[in-house]
């Protein structure tokens, strides 16, 4: 049976070394994690739940992967630089193995993005992961959901539906999948969000499907757009762009910034409807995941 | 059965009017909040699980009025004043009713504390409730556990044992108790903390047991204790030392700043054991609340 103290032994200094470059100037251990930036902070908590956000069946290691890269997704939609995390476990596992198992997966990815575990919790209870992200911006822009401007081009960086198809081809054992890991280890696109951070008007990641999220930036920035459906470089099929767990970011960006690699995938136009053009014949709807 | 747009549309706007003097500098509905201060940013973030961290008949209200108050004891432990908190939620209840009186309770601690509620998160699953809290300093200094010096006083400010009184005369159905606001609503000790916030030597908030926080202070800071058990104020007898649910603060502070309204409980010494004195022959040992 794990004790608290074997549990705190597992996650102490977790990142340590990025405590300094990142302003953390209270190491974890007090009530709260302490740290500090001139910039703006922000902010974001994400919960991972058994049997809904992830399979019963999966290593504790890419619960913990994925339960992070997630939230970090959260960071990268905003154009910003993570600069620590938080987790919270409620859990009703004793196994010391399993935990150890997980902290792998947290350390994996504390190293890869540079970031710090600066706090947690521990609770029994139905496994439920709860992590918190705090990032700042590279520079000074903080991308928003509203901002879109009538002519922006609304652009992706990769194929929709490839977690939908990896999380297929996990649960049938295709293990060979290439698009497994874009299901399990989502990469979380702080590169992309740095370089459109100066230049895009807007931002969302796609966490529930990309029609569903980009509708939110739609709302937000209180206009429509034209989506060219012949364009979406999809997984499967078109209703692809109603696939969830993708983790790319969506945005909107004025025609003189566009890069040949961004995916241009529809057009804002100040009628706030949204107009599906297709000569493929193509024809989809909205119909993004719904939490509750 | 309640919609995600419901939801959201309970909690929005929760204390916006606090936005601007706690330096909230976008309003949420984005992927992440974002705030700004000049002086450090301290946070913690407390989960509280149905059937373990309250009980499973109190009122929705209760349960989120209770579970920001213990999140909100951390900031007060550190000596700092909250500036915002978030709210993730876990639950597999459908029914609106509900949310709305949880929200009532957000809305009431919101008010009490002037502190906004800046995000969170919906998700399915066994009832959990994450509350992530911000703050930072009044003026400069943050309490630490560690700090503690030989010669320092060990202080409390109330009875320990009250919340375990409250939560068992709640249990057994004695409406009238006193207590029960002890454990339902307790108080976070804010002000407290500003009060001693320059001068105390370091602090915990007593959520496990006075004993078993206090020795978080000792070992943090390396040092031990004589105890005087003669002179602890307890509610029902001498072992509510042990009593977890106080969400006092338990703090060391040199001789020459002491006040008449802080209970005097034992003395920091250089060698490290912890010495239990006492003329009525009461004993204890350390039981503090096991997490996990």
């Amino acid at each position: 049976m794990a004790s608290e103290f074997e549990l705190i032994d597992l996650f102490q200094d977790i990142g340590s070394k990025y405590y300094s470059q990142n302003g953390i100037i209270i190491p974890p251990g007090d009530d709260c994690a302490v740290f500090q930036s001139n910039k703006p902070i922000i902010t974001s908590v994400d919960s991972s739940v058994e049997g809904i956000h992830f399979p019963e069946d999966i290593e504790p290691s890419q619960i913990a992967y994925r339960s992070i890269a997630v939230a970090l997704s959260d960071i990268a939609a905003m154009g910003c630089r993570p600069i620590a995390f938080s987790i919270s476990i409620s859990s009703l596992i004793n196994d010391i193995d399993w935990y150890r198992n997980f902290s792998n997966g947290v350390k994996e990815i504390s190293k890869i993005y540079e970031v710090p575990l600066i706090g947690g919790d521990f609770t029994k209870g139905q496994l439920n992961i709860n992590i918190i992200v705090y990032g700042e911006p590279f520079l000074d822009k903080i991308l928003k959901r509203s901002g879109a401007h009538d002519g922006d081009f609304i652009c992706i960086s990769k194929q929709v539906g490839r977690a939908k198809k990896g999380l297929k081809d996990l649960q049938s054992g295709k293990k060979n999948s290439t698009f497994i890991d874009d299901y399990l280890r989502p990469e979380s696109k702080i590169n992309l969000g740095k370089e459109i951070s100066e230049i895009a008007t807007s931002c969302i990641d796609t966490s529930d499907g990309l029609l569903a999220d980009l509708k939110h930036i739609l709302n937000s920035s209180n206009v429509g757009a034209e989506i060219y459906l012949d364009e979406i470089p999809f997984t499967e099929n078109i209703d692809d762009i109603n696939a969830g767990d993708d983790y790319d970011l969506c945005f909107t960006i004025p025609e003189k910034f566009l890069k040949d690699r961004f995916f241009i995938i529809g057009k804002v136009t100040k009628d706030k409807a949204i107009k599906f053009i297709s000569e493929k014949g193509y024809d989809v709807e909205i119909n993004g995941y719904e939490h509750f």
